[in-house]
């Protein structure tokens, strides 16, 4: 029986969730896996932190934190920063879940940095650090035998990053077409019922898919950040955002759908890249799609990416109803798989 | 760097592409995982049985068995049959793709076991050897600290079992839904722009997907022996062919497929499992798809799966354009899985 001590850097939405899935999974995991852990650190952005060496009342942590109290409430520690809450906080394993920033992947590769050189084994959820330091952080890892994986960074907890690590041994990516962004996805979607591209918007932003200033998904950005990180992680060409040519939505009509729609096609956000020698070709842009394509049937909140590889010539993975609970599961698969391995 | 010596037994269609695509990946293995490799042995149907402990010329032997030479050619050693060829081909690996007998899974698993307890991984794209004696075979395997693998038994190369076994740790498979077999598939498709049932079929057998007895495909074997596979491996239920619900597509007519269309939808044979208790139902039978399903837009000879488990409410992995080839690197994926874990 293994033991793992775990700490939560972040505890939104997806924090949350995970902790919820760890609770529930906790009898499969030392059954299946041999493994139990105890959760001896949380911090939050604005409910407070707390390190707690003998593990802390994950049940109590998100009955304060759902009805908006602080963790302070659940310990008398001291106040620390989040540098601090890391090095004191004597994990295991660091979930790091703060928000993305997608200009530089601070602070987010700063706390997976320091979990790494203390030996946690540093999982995220965290495009940023991705695109913004895959190589660097991998290396790290290696350095201390330690894992960094980020597997819910593309298409939620759809195993795309494992897919390639695990179960494709000797396969080349060349060239990846996809839907990777579920707001705009979700406002096409909409668009062809005949609603207008102001309500669509509204009604991602009431489903809690997008933002309060959605141009991040509208004009591409997340799809742009999702790009770079696959084709730095599994096509070995590190790649920046502004790097992927970039199209968002906004350009495309009512009128534009509905003619699409008349013509048995469909508007899709399309991510795509392709290998040109040493280098690669990407980018994010509408594209009217056929029915033959496997992007064609992605509706509402779901994505697809069709991969290119010289050994197998297409192999689509298709994410149906993605939530917080599926983003939690990627993490979850992620700590098994740095543990187990 | 670990040298491997390799046995072929069944040199058809798929052992031949195997034998092509190791030589393309010869310094992809040396250069990616420190592997290389022999071919010690190739024991062909009606072309003859070879061993050569220091290595056989894999491009004459492809040659002499493409233009309907026997193997014998190249070599002085004295006959033998199967079983001693397995005895005495001295493989550290041994790839079994021999005809599959959907009645038995014979002589394929007694083929399988000598490898084992010879100490070779053995890894085959035959079905009957998983649906009769997956649990002994994993288990003989298992006590030899060999392995026994199968990637390309269903779906040709897609990595369904390695997903499973690698990359969804954690994960509980509720249901399944897809299309699994190619030739049922594409006759469905064929009529659909008109073609009658009996021109799709010749279609099929033209383009090398169908048999010149066409019915294993069109009566739903096919595809009950690969729902068989998956239940037994994913799910953890044994479960045999004749006992999944099966129905062909024989009484599918071109007026009801005509009438699908009309009405934007589809006739496929799919292919279904879902877990009922400590049991499962299986089934194969002609559904009517419509275009919100991910099985929808798979034509001509792909195919797709969809899985249902506890952490990721749907997953659907296609594939597109599969061949010999594809199933060749199934086998190879398996081999590197096998020697690097």
């Amino acid at each position: 029986m293994a033991h793992f001590k775990l700490a939560f850097l972040g505890f939104g939405n997806v924090g949350q969730a995970l902790a919820a899935l760890l609770m529930r999974k906790r009898g499969e995991l030392k059954e299946r896996y041999n493994i139990t852990y105890t959760v001896v650190g949380i911090a939050t952005g604005r409910h407070g932190r707390i390190i707690n060496p003998v593990g802390i009342d994950l049940t109590g942590a998100l009955e304060l934190v759902r009805t908006g109290h602080s963790l302070s409430l659940m310990t008398n520690t001291l106040m620390f920063n989040t540098v601090d809450f890391i090095h004191k906080c004597g994990a295991d394993v660091l979930f790091e879940n703060t928000p993305v920033n997608h200009q530089s992947g601070q602070p987010a590769i700063e706390h997976i940095q320091i979990a790494l050189e203390h030996g946690m084994h540093a999982i995220t959820a965290n495009k940023g650090a991705v695109v913004y330091a895959y190589k660097e952080l991998t290396e790290l890892a290696r350095s201390k035998g330690r894992k960094f994986l980020f597997e819910s960074t593309v298409m939620d907890g759809a195993p795309i990053f494992s897919l390639f690590r695990f179960a494709l041994p000797g396969a080349r990516l060349a060239s990846f077409r996809g839907i990777l962004n579920s707001t705009t996805n979700l406002i096409l979607t909409r668009m062809e019922s005949g609603e207008t591209f102001q309500d669509a918007v509204r009604f991602a932003q009431k489903a809690g898919l997008a933002e309060t200033d959605p141009s991040a998904d509208i004009d591409g950005w997340d799809a742009a950040i999702k790009v770079a990180a696959l084709v730095t992680v599994l096509m070995g060409v590190p790649l920046k955002p502004p790097q992927v040519e970039r199209n968002g939505i906004r350009a495309i009509t009512e009128e534009m759908v509905k003619n699409a729609k008349a013509e048995g096609k469909r508007w899709k956000l399309v991510c795509s890249a392709e290998r040109d020698r040493d280098t690669v070709r990407s980018r994010v842009a509408p594209e009217l799609v056929s029915p033959g394509s496997p992007l064609f049937g992605v509706e509402g909140s779901s994505s697809v990416v069709e991969f290119k590889t010289d050994v197998l010539s297409s192999l689509s993975i298709v994410e149906g109803n993605p939530g917080p609970e599926t983003t939690a599961y990627g993490l979850l698969a992620d700590f098994l798989n740095a543990v187990r391995s």
